[in-house]
């Protein structure tokens, strides 16, 4: 049994962190912090976690007495809090991007945050970094679009198969939090495909980063708000170098990801679909096929809150603590 | 050919006036006022009038001079302007709450605002007030729930067949306005349906004053957010005071409605649905079913956009210039 | 352990029962019927199940042999299948309306089907007839309607207050199966409200039948098809013979559901919504505001897969076999 | 004033060109044919064209005598009907894929059906094909996903700028037609994203074809179905062979529409939205922007009914009969 504190609680990731939390056995949470919500009960920011017996707490981090603290906090907001923490010996999962990146020059320069306290920190993920945060004190929780983005290129990468990947991703709103902005007002998003920061996000060398240590390959991202709650379904195109066949490029994927608990390569027959994902930790990737012009297109789905975010974060937990990785996350999707 | 002006033309509501205008051959639109956007073409606020070439101007009320102006300031606002524009012998159309009430009492207390300036106005319904709208300076035009359920109820009540309503509502979320709030927020009302306001909406006085003035009929009224862009659906229920059929019930209608442009009775066999009415003017009403307990359905659909707040205006313009009710009005729903 | 069956399990009540089903530790599925799918793994039809190792049956009801049988066949089909089972000494939790009725003139007239096949059956609404569940061999589940607008309605019918209750209902778009029709077709009913059978739905008898046990109360109900997934939320409209308080009414409404696992009375600074109940088995109801003219409002949440359909069978099979009644449906909602 | 007649009015692109025709002062629909409904006013199939005086007729097209023929047929179904119609003398501007190809064997190919009676034709899209169009007697008209698709390629292909492109396109749910399927079916589609023919839409080879003409440009296509009513957003990702800049793209396009009354190039600060063009002619394209790998992004939005099929049905009949060609299709889009 581990003593849990949340940092930032009242967010649509404290939200999904609280949901799976209340079904982990080897948990207890001591603390989600709200400075705006203090002393009101979670449920009436998150309705789902209705009948909980939880209030937030206005305290510091530091303040905090834990075995684990995950922090929901914002970019650059995670760099004051985190240092002290570790320095307690208090294991921490930052969900935000300060931890990401190997090069604090390329946070600085698209996050456009001075970095004042960079710390050695694992990249959270387990289908790549498993046995370093197994050890980790501090692991970056990867950013939503990265996790399904990265996951869905990595094999294609590793093989040499391809010199550049075009990342086409749809994501729902709630990848925009949970605090009301123009982009976020109904009338705006709903009946419509909204393609923004085009060749700018800041997940786009986040991507980069990762998928160049399995090859030299050049990542180009292009996300889009669209009609949809949760869920992050991407396109990925790409040119082959070679003459491969899509059952081929298959099994490359079917045996890359053989013994991982929350990625499905989905059938040949089938193609991911958000709500086999929704709610739950699942990447699924598939689709494999082949264009006459030698394009290979590949689609991961994941829920952004979930896997691209606080269940990733769970299943980081688990294993920093040797917990069976699937603990609490074992749900399946809600479809329909 | 007038010089029309319309004041707060960054709205929703704005934008619909500009938008009918714009096809209005003896309108000239020569201001649309707006502090937050002064100088900026109305095309980055209102995305469909791309092309046009016209920019809000950020001009006082009283330095607008023109035939008629549009007066679409929130409440309370408009109690400001309007006297002056008055005086100055401009017609007002005004969009507000601030004039549509015969006893101010009754606006003060629902509304929670001191009136500092009651002036005559007519209730801009045309289909119950269109002889004196064609001599009105001041019409007050209705809002947008209390259009579709005026209409719905009061050939029931001027023919005594109730004694109470009940008006259940579903409005679209456009009808919440161009600012962003968290009822707003899609995560929060897309797969939702939200009650809200159920007892207390102030609509509900001005339906009941209506409705008062056909038949003493108790208005019981209750408005629900829904994941629709535009458009209101009411579903009225009353228990009726007489053995009728449907068929008679229809005919009431039909005869009232007979000679109204934009009140379509719909057959037996269909329902008024939002698609028919979207974008455009009409207001359908139909159903007429009677269930064993003897309680009667009546279904109103408007855009709560265009008749149930800018195409009403233009038509209550149209009326006290002595244009063609239908001008720049005349456009089908758009369906799908 | 218990050996399960499920009779017709390629619906959406069949994908979610296999859902359930799949975290319950006394559950053995031995068969999961479909003639169309016979052969194909459930997950080719049920997304979320990905990964689960269970293939469609097409066998008979006969050669079912199981602790208890899921009949979720539609309305005249069950009528053939249950009593054999029966017979044979299973267990039966019916999905369908054929063993709803204590009348079997009313199944008839509203139903149009002759029933050939009558059984004692006990109506599968745990928070009336808990007792009679635990002994029971046939239990017909409620209808999805009749269970957010029956456990909205009986305890302002058992405390006399009211003559008459009007339940204006909407419904996600589930309801209406897993069949492609011109109602569920994505044009028709995105951005649309759809009021349907609204005097005639066959659940308006269902919920009369039980609100009549409690108090001499007449039932109107009026459904909607609104553009959600999942989720029925019913507002009861109805006027009060007492002038009593909102805060007294909550009162009643606690102290009847005090001890339900599955009924949440929400707090009166809140409203029951979708967001809180999708996926999960809680019925919510709350309001108890009440106008001017003495109309109170209730308002009950479901979701109509879960509360409405499949979770409340395997609430009721948790009852008859003695198993704790939350087993395997202790999952919270998903917001957002 | 000429007379029309519509063959297959009963589809959406039967209802969007009653719509637009509605308004057409040179034209007389002396025919809207449909089978299933003959004898029916259009307006309940088509409920947006209540009020209506028109009823389908089932009369076959050798009984149509009329100036112009819309064939808003099934592919495969219009080449059994237009020869006849053009050795009358009558002119038609065909929807369906029949006439789209210069080379029979690629239709063959793709459309898996022999052609049974080619014929010359004018492939409809006016921004190319103005001069030809005017003397043409047999207009094939465009595709959806073809005409945002190649409206948004042709200046970069002129321009030898690149030498492939990926169009990734979001089309609204009407772009499957009126009938149900499961791809069409709410709780499928809505909160969902849906690739789909990834690599085999035969809209494919009709883009291809008509870039080729402009430039040596592979084309890659992969559609998606997005929980949209109407409108289609492509998303055209490219690898540029030069560096140039966004602002020198920018005026390479605005050049290449100058003169064009249904294309907009919007600004630098803005994006294509399918509001802003929704139920309007409009093609917008813009966006321009440039990533640090030299890949370019244009994005192009339609109304898939209007720009992408009837509207541009209609402006190509204004073409061919000397009318101006923005007659009756001079309408806004619908924001919000």
């Amino acid at each position: 049994m581990i003593d849990v504190g949340i940092i930032g609680a009242s967010g649509y990731t404290g939200g999904e962190l609280l949901r799976f939390l209340k079904y982990h056995d080897n948990v207890n949470v001591i603390a989600a912090t709200s400075r705006q919500y203090a002393g009101i009960n979670v449920s009436k920011v998150h309705p789902h976690l209705r009948g909980e017996n939880i209030k937030f707490k206005d305290i510091p981090a530091e303040k905090v007495d834990a075995d684990l603290v995950f922090t929901a906090t914002p970019h650059g907001a995670s760099m004051d809090i985190v240092p002290e923490l570790i320095e307690r010996g208090i294991k921490v999962v930052d969900l935000s991007g300060d931890y990401r990146f190997d090069d604090i020059a390329v946070y600085e320069k698209w996050y456009g945050i001075e970095h004042s306290a960079p710390l050695d920190a694992v990249y959270g993920l387990p289908e790549v970094y498993r046995e370093e945060i197994k050890k980790s004190k501090l692991v970056a929780n990867p950013g939503c679009f990265p996790t399904g983005g990265i996951l869905a290129s990595l094999p294609l990468a590793k093989e040499k198969l391809i010199d550049a990947i075009i990342l086409d991703s749809k994501s729902g709103v709630s990848g925009a939090g949970i605090k009301p902005t123009g982009a976020t007002h109904y009338p705006n998003i709903s009946d419509n495909i909204v393609p923004y920061a085009v060749t700018t996000h800041r997940h786009m060398p986040e991507i980069q980063q990762e998928v160049s240590k399995f090859g030299d390959v050049k990542v180009s991202f292009t996300p889009h708000l669209v009609p949809v709650i949760r869920g992050i379904l991407t396109t990925a195109h790409a040119f082959l170098k070679e003459d491969v066949t899509s059952e081929h490029v298959k099994e490359i994927y079917d045996a890359f990801y053989e013994s991982e608990p929350f990625v499905r390569v989905v059938d040949m027959d089938e193609i991911p679909r958000l709500s086999a994902v929704r709610g739950s930790n699942y990447c699924d990737i598939g689709c494999f096929q082949i264009d006459p012009n030698g394009r290979i297109i590949i689609v991961s789905a994941i829920d952004n809150l979930v896997k691209g975010a606080s269940g990733q974060a769970i299943q980081n937990m688990n294993i920093m603590f040797g917990f069976d990785e699937k603990k609490s996350l074992d749900v399946t999707g809600l479809h329909p």
